[in-house]
């Protein structure tokens, strides 16, 4: 998809006039009295909760901010493959897929041996390992993820719609206030940010705190970022340009002998490119104070850095000096000793992390994937308030990992390369090897949050090596066996707040007497302390809380739907439709015929044994069991459901 | 994607609450006094129309339906191979596919031989052959395509929005009419089809009668529907229901023994259903008069037919009597020797199928895909009226060939299968055969047109044999030079009316000075007689008219971008941006990578020559040529286009 060829507009590129992609502000109305969550800040940490709340109809969200629309234009725009697996669980993956630069190599850059002054090429990689995600690393503006979320809230049960210009004040927590612990004020802002002093109050369950860098929440709860002192200055920009530098469409590391370091982004629409110019490495003769910083000087600069190469700019879409410290709070809620949290923060307001290896965007968001469903579940009450003290621990350990991974990519790709005048620079190809290594990391699949009452022990995972308990729910190809429609099993994790059980057959004639799935199918609908009875609401569909799904390594048509247990086709809906989407099979396709991947194989599933893969809503692995581990089963869902 | 379990609701299924879904009418504005096309009816072939006019923002269209408002339900529901990939270059293609049930397989059910009442199953077979077409087999509410349409249509450069209440009453021709030479009148009808008596006047240069199978404009221009005098008619249920017939979710053709035969589809959303039941083979005893049929009668035959199975419908969705005959007319435009058309018909308005090869909409919006083009480019000058005697020659040619075929279709899957008591029925095995054979057929891919002057005689067709000369051009995978990315070479050709020059490389290194690409571009760039000097206005982008795009067998990473000829990266748009996407290379990944496939080899394209492959703007392959041919390219482009 091509766009912005004749400058840069915001909104849907789909749309050939610009003026028909403005999209009108949301409605002004008064803030409810009293909501279940409050979530301050329309950030991508705030919209992917209100995107995910909007999921339950019954749970009452109002999302505030200060500004007076969505974002249009800037900030962040590296999508990580983990995300957009979780993008796929919303449905809009494919959109963004489509707009989106999708990154498969990456160029790196070092001064000329010979001419030292100019740069060369010293290599490309591949961006994304093979298997690493059957999603793509895509590049795009911000501003289109915030629309897609925008949809997915206004469209769900919920139908949220944010309160821009309101801006919060302070919040006051009564651990004893009753229902609704926290009273928070908020000033309208009329007429483009002039402050009215028209104060509204709300009252809320929960509040999260998704206000960015200068987060006022984090401030309300006496929480501070603490970290590196020294902030690193970017300037970033978004720019149409031409240029004889023949990487302009792949990411591009390059670093320079004494201009500084750049790194060049391409972007959605097949012309425009962002440019990061590292600041503090510029020449100390070129530095310019901050007020008098502007995109010429960051052009200027960049043709310094890019020598003999050079940039012709035609259109600066956005720029800005982008001055941030890698910080992180020492917990992300109001929790205490014997008191439980009220108050979440999540995203910028609780750690910041430096641009290089975009990780502002997907870090946000993945802290509020892992916060959204547990306060639906509490708030339904699937769960007891004791699963949300699990947030703070999963993801305050993983800001503090990746903060720890940011200073030392920071590091490497500040640092001088090596020459013969620097010895003590970093090695090019080192730092590619790095770069490399990281990719792991940066597609956001390292993840492992440790053992917990939601995560196993992971005391089988020789059952099932390839899907990690503590990591996200590695997806691979099937064949869903009542259409023989080709998929990936991940992609019936969708945002609906549910467990899935996937029960992995072992090597005997499906449904057979002997088959292991049969026998916990059997468990699952008859016994007393099956979980599926025990946390399942009458009114619920079968598959609401829990959701069962089998996969087996017979080719699909061997296996005739009449055999296939009832757990295995429950009645949902008001008439009690059957579903049949739950059942799937090995791809037996030939490699010609876009098969030939073993699912068992290529996630090393004991073939012989089977087993049972419990994953969470947020589709991390929460344990392996053995197929008929009935009493691992109901150990674990006793630590996270709440019996009906 | 699940929807549907509630209840059947029109519209988008992303919006949880059906009464989001409602979109509101367009405002009623007046009908503008002339305009350059006036598209009568919004079904698809009108629509598909308008999509492709609203491509190009000088073209003045006005399109009309009788109907208050955009279809919500009913009608077709098959989407080909074919159509898919022309939603494709529209870019809705992604949001069908993840919204649709798709086709894998296809099951054969006849009567059991011991038990003649019963069904039994005779075999499955996969539904799109292998490497048949990137794009797969897909089923939806005809209603969802519209929508699609109705997006494109909005949001291109035309903005084109439907004037709905207006029925056609009358048009007249007047050749000698100047610049406006067909004159329409319609009636408004206000309050759900109350004529008004109020009656707008429209003058048009040209006439798209879209307006099915009873349509006005036919008998306008004195043109019928021959054929088979006997229309045959169908009961068609869309339906929600639980069922014990094992085969429900996959596309199945039911022939019973004495019940009659039907097909189920299964459809979008994972629980609806469409049932096709053949009245006329239903028991002389069972036939019901036309006003008597109702769903109930439709479900007892249904219950019949499938024995031992039985169907619970829980809902009706839609269900009609769809009673159809196989007719074309004589030719498709209005056309007289000495006369040039003004009037032409398309879709349902001029050739009408049996509902059972699911041709009706794929063909009717091939017709208007193939019509489309050609009228903006006669419109916008870039070719003489000339041009618009090709969309009758071609497209009646396959409406003839579609009725030939669906009536043997039609033959076999009416008549009894064969038995002891019928041995002049159609054996179950053969029909599975006739079938599968005709896989190629129904998928809309198998289509050739004749030469003509948009069709060359494909005296080169070695060079290329899988391209082959007068079908659609048949995609393949391949790496985009600029960023490494894998995609498909024939999605570059999207729906802006520009031909393509496929310049596949020979075995040479890429630009080097015996790479006939480069001595192509050469000429392309500096030669008097180039096609693109010729043909491109002076204001137009270099690649609005001829896009020039090239194949080379090197590894990607093996060319460097600065070695690319200038004609590969051609200056765009306002600021004259460089455009990278114009080079591809085979994708040389192993295949555990994804890769392994060679589009050399795919599509036999020779290896040492190289070739010259042009395609029309509908994607049909309109000639091949040996890369040095540059008379063989002034000459075909001198057939279609008009001098600057
Ligand atoms: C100017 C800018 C440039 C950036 N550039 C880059 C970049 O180049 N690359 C990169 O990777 N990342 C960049 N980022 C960071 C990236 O955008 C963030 O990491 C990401 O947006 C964090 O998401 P968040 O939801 O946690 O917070 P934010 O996106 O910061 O959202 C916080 C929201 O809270 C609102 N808010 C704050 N205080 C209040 C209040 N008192 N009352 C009401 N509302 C309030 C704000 O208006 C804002 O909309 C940039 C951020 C900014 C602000
Ligand atoms: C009730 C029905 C059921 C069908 N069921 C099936 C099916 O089950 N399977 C299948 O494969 N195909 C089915 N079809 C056929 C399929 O829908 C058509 O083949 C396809 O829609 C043809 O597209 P079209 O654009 O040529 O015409 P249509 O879709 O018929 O559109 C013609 C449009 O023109 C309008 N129009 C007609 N006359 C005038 C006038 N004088 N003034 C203004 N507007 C006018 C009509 O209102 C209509 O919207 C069905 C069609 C109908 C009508």
């Amino acid at each position: 998809m091509q766009f912005h060829l004749n400058g840069f507009h915001p909104g849907d590129p789909r749309f050939d006039d610009p003026q028909d992609r403005v999209v009108p502000p949301p409605i002004k109305r008064p803030l409810p009295e009293a909501v279940d969550v409050l979530i301050v800040g329309c950030g991508p940490a705030g919209l992917n909760l209100a995107a995910q709340l909007s999921q339950f109809g019954d749970i009452k969200v109002a999302i505030v901010d200060q500004k007076d629309d969505r974002l249009l234009v800037g900030q962040a725009d590296g999508i990580a493959c983990r995300t957009m697996e979780m993008f796929q669980a919303y449905g809009f993956a494919d959109q963004i897929r489509q707009e989106a630069y999708q990154v498969s190599e990456a160029a790196f850059w070092k001064p000329d041996a010979d001419k030292p002054n100019q740069i060369a090429r010293s290599g490309k990689v591949q961006d994304v390992a093979d298997d690493l995600s059957e999603m793509p690393h895509l590049i795009i503006n911000q501003a289109r993820v915030h629309d897609m979320f925008l949809d997915v809230m206004r469209q769900g049960p919920g139908k949220i719609v944010p309160h821009y210009q309101r801006k919060l004040l302070g919040l006051e927590v009564d651990p004893d206030g009753g229902e609704y612990p926290v009273t928070l004020k908020f000033e309208r802002l009329v007429n483009y940010s002039q402050y009215s002093q028209e104060i509204e109050t709300v009252k809320a369950r929960y509040v999260v705190g998704c206000d960015g860098a200068r987060s006022s929440v984090r401030t309300a709860i006496g929480k501070e970022l603490v970290g590196d002192a020294l902030n690193q200055a970017w300037g970033v920009m978004d720019v149409l340009l031409n240029t004889d530098f023949p990487d302009i469409r792949l990411k591009s590391l390059i670093h320079s002998n004494n201009e500084g370091n750049m790194l060049i982004i391409p972007r959605e629409g097949g012309y425009m490119v962002r440019l990061y110019i590292e600041l503090d490495k510029l020449r100390e003769n070129e530095r310019v104070a901050r007020d008098q910083m502007s995109p010429d000087v960051l052009v200027a600069a960049a043709n310094r850095i890019m020598q003999p190469y050079t940039v012709d700019v035609k259109e600066v879409a956005w720029w800005s000096v982008y001055e941030i410290g890698q910080r992180i709070t020492t917990a992300f809620d109001d929790s205490a000793e014997g008191r439980p949290a009220h108050v979440f923060l999540a995203g910028d307001a609780c750690h910041t992390h430096s641009p290089k290896a975009g990780q502002g965007l997907n870090t946000s968001v993945m802290d509020t994937w892992n916060l959204g469903w547990k306060l639906a579940h509490v708030l339904t009450g699937r769960a007891g308030p004791g699963i949300l003290k699990t947030y703070s621990a999963e993801r305050h350990e993983y800001g503090q990992a990746l903060i720890d991974f940011d200073r030392e990519f920071s590091r490497m790709f500040s640092a001088k390369p090596k020459s013969a005048e620097n010895p003590d620079g970093v090695d090019p190809a080192e730092f590619q090897r790095y770069f490399q290594l990281f990719g792991q990391y940066t597609a956001g699949v390292s993840i492992q949050y440790k053992p917990s009452i939601m995560v196993g022990e992971g005391g089988h995972q020789d059952l099932a090596k390839g899907l990690t308990v503590g990591k996200r729910f590695h997806s691979a190809p099937v064949i869903r066996h009542c259409d023989a429609r080709p998929m990936q099993l991940g992609h019936c994790i969708t945002a609906n707040g549910a467990y899935r059980i996937f029960a992995f057959a072992g090597n005997v004639e499906a449904m057979s007497d002997d088959c292991g799935v049969k026998a916990l199918c059997d468990y699952l609908q008859n016994d007393a302390s099956s979980p599926l009875k025990k946390y399942t609401p009458v009114k619920s569909d079968p598959d609401a809380v829990i959701d069962v799904r089998a996969v087996f390594q017979q080719h699909h048509q061997s296996i005739e739907t009449g055999s296939l247990h009832p757990v295995l086709m429950p009645p949902k809906g008001r008439y009690g439709l059957q579903d049949h989407e739950k059942v799937f099979c090995v791809d037996k396709r030939p490699e010609s015929s876009g098969g030939g991947k073993n699912i068992y194989e290529m996630r090393g599933i004991d073939k012989e044994k089977g087993c049972i893969v419990i994953v969470r809503p947020d589709q991390y692995v929460a344990e392996v069991l053995p197929l008929d581990d009935f009493a691992g089963l109901e150990g674990y869902f006793k630590g996270v459901l709440a019996a009906v």
